[in-house]
């Protein structure tokens, strides 16, 4: 599985330059520059345009409202995040709004969004960190969120900074290579597990 | 919910561009460039870094595989899909391969990656419209899929044509000004339904 860092083909320079880094600087970011990225969320597909998104944000300037959130992270997450200029919890809204059905790609299009969000913050020199380790319940409780919203994905933006300013056990992690399988081991032609062959 | 088809605030020019068109014009597309448009794909994060996306991926240029996966459209998808450039199916693996438990960010990474899969094409000349209408269970059976592997949502990639190649019934769709909620609708504070304050 291990890769070179280096794409095996020509990507755009935001996705080329977007990272998950653990090492931030811990400044405020502009409203403006925030705003952009969630307007880049914004902007993505949905299925049916049901935008089945919801977010909360707090900006380190809300000293309370940025604890209160850091707060819900697990502990491996929270010593480097509470570094970051914004702290975020993306909610999947689970059923449609126009038929009150379920809606099987709700998750989907809340990750689909989030991708806009974090090159929209690598568009304005900003880095962003996707992360799953978090207390469902403690957000639920702290925002108190309604039933058919879904705490899925936890995320800080921020400005990126030295590895050194990291604790030295999360140091290493945060310059090792970036990994990747090779497009043959999961983009596939009809028949799944062939890799597909294009000549 | 109706909104100007502008963003309120300035965003990156691909996604400024990206839209879902269903007007295609039925060209091939060059086998490096669709290599590129997965290997954006392919850099998106993933918890973990699992990588839990398995694509199926015929180019029109195969025209058994293309028809194939057409085949598993809805009829009201495949009358205008199968006039792309190329066609696909995104799976999700369910479960971690590095311990065996389930992943509750799978569907999410899938659609993360997919929308750098959007932006790589928007960046080449190319749309894409992803698709919740089609049948999982042909797709399984075409393909094989083994279990684990979740047919979730389909693509195409193509060039965008102009309206009038549409059937009359999807003209109109296909000039409607696009729309968003707004940011107040969906961006919260700490509490959820509060609009976020940013002064």
């Amino acid at each position: 599985m291990t890769q070179p860092t280096r794409p095996d083909y020509p990507i755009a320079d935001l996705m080329l330059k977007r990272t998950s880094p653990r090492a931030f600087s811990p400044e405020p970011m502009a409203p403006a520059a925030l705003r952009q990225c969630l307007e880049a969320l914004r902007w993505a597909p949905s299925c049916f345009n049901a935008q089945p998104w919801r977010l909360l944000v707090a900006p380190r300037q809300d000293e309370a409202a940025f604890a209160a959130l850091t707060g819900c992270l697990v502990e491996g997450n929270r010593i480097w995040a509470a570094q970051a200029s914004v702290i975020g919890v993306a909610l999947a809204v689970s059923h449609f709004e126009h038929n009150g059905k379920p809606n099987a790609w709700a998750q989907h299009d809340v990750g689909l969004g989030l991708a806009q969000l974090n090159l929209q913050a690598v568009a304005l020199g900003y880095a962003t960190h996707l992360m799953g380790g978090f207390d469902k319940n403690a957000v639920r409780a702290l925002a108190n969120v309604p039933e058919g919203a879904e705490p899925l994905v936890a995320f800080v933006i921020g400005k990126e900074a030295d590895p050194s300013v990291l604790p030295e056990s999360l140091r290493d992690k945060e310059c090792a290579p970036r990994t990747r399988k090779a497009q043959a081991d999961w983009v596939f032609s009809t028949h799944y597990g062939t890799p597909l062959n294009l000549g």
